[in-house]
């Protein structure tokens, strides 16, 4: 038995993961905290794995619903079971390839798009032995233009596609999403200590939107002793 | 009379300003550091002003020729001026408007190219109501893409575009530079104070150059005491 159930806080809950797989880090905290959801929100959550941005969305706002995406059938099962687990009905999980399924929702009607996704390119970066973790950190399936594609056509007019990604994919983020009308509005480097580089970046991109970037304070994660920083405690308090 | 002499370090370098134009600030001297410039290089600076970046290169460096390209004939002869006063003879000057002018040196054949241009599109932003500002303010002759456009002409090929600009308009200089063959490879945020948004970028890109952009440490300008902070007081000893 390869699986456990993890208190995640954010009000008390729960998750159920897979050791084995990919389990949630900061990347996915710090995202739903940086989606700045508001309640009664429509959301498609791209790359979902077992649900945990859903999971941790629903503790820091009340969406309407939320439809998470994931290419791994043992995810979405995950994804499911973290959602009753927590009492969660207003989440839904779909297991599909993004890159080739025609029949997902992606119908302009989603008011935000949250999305983790793998961050290399194929056949760059290390590759993990896994497969789960292979799939959940490489482009084997989907590539970065494929998940801005879906959010573009998810989201209204308006709507805000909100995503972590690694700071060296930057360039290629921004060439891709205003490729596809979705335009960088915010965008905040995540560094692990103060005087270090960032390696965690988040991004907001607000479709048909006009041009004019803000870029917020960097987050710090840890004092120089170690500890989380005030900011980093703050958004795990939920 | 409205010019003046200034001592600005950098090895006992002197530069002539005309307080009525624009006269240099933090962000071509980080500029020049970052630049990073190798001995025997040929350097392009555009919208060069009085020729502060050429001058200050010559002292971190032994480049084999700088020229320098400025709209406003005033800024070219005060450059000249500046020239002559710290003795450097392969600094060059001319007077053109890079967007419209056929007869410049843009021969693929320089090393480096260094940019400090307008920070705000044509109709965007305050105005500054004297007109030697406004030019240096805002892109009322050429554009960012006039720029861009320039440099990738200039550039030999794996030769480096270094410019400081707005963050806000980061998603325009990505999308710029990759249009026109440059790759961003290196990116360094600068904060007047930690903890607050940084408010200049500076950028590295280079011609011809495969994907991988390096983000750098972010640069504090001020300790909280307002002081400089080491690095800064380091960059501007030279």
């Amino acid at each position: 038995m390869t699986q456990r159930i993890d208190e995640i806080g954010f009000g008390g809950k729960r998750l159920k993961q897979d050791k084995n797989a990919f389990c949630y880090g900061i990347d996915a905290v710090l995202l739903a905290d940086f989606c700045e959801a508001g309640d009664g929100e429509k959301i498609l959550d791209l790359c979902t794995g077992n649900g945990v941005i859903p999971v941790i969305l629903s503790a820091l706002s009340r969406p309407s619903e939320i439809v998470g995406i994931d290419f791994q059938e043992a995810a979405v099962l995950l994804a499911e079971e973290n959602a009753a687990l927590n009492g969660l009905d207003n989440l839904r999980f779909i297991c599909a390839d993004i890159a080739e399924d025609k029949g997902l929702p992606l119908d302009a009607s989603f008011d935000l798009v949250s999305c983790n996704p793998p961050y290399f390119e194929k056949g760059r970066g290390l590759v993990s032995s896994a497969s789960a973790k292979l799939v959940a950190r490489h482009e084997t399936t989907a590539s970065l233009e494929d998940f801005v594609v879906a959010a573009a056509a998810a989201l209204k007019n308006g709507g805000r596609f909100c995503m972590v990604h690694r700071p060296s994919r930057l360039a290629d983020i921004m060439e891709t999403v205003r490729k596809h009308g979705l335009e960088p509005k915010r965008l905040r480097m995540v560094a692990p200590y103060i005087k270090e580089a960032p390696n965690i970046l988040l991004i907001e991109c607000i479709k048909g939107a006009g041009k004019e970037l803000k870029i917020l304070p960097e987050l710090v994660v840890r004092t120089e002793d170690g500890q989380f920083t005030e900011e980093i405690k703050r958004i795990y308090a939920g």
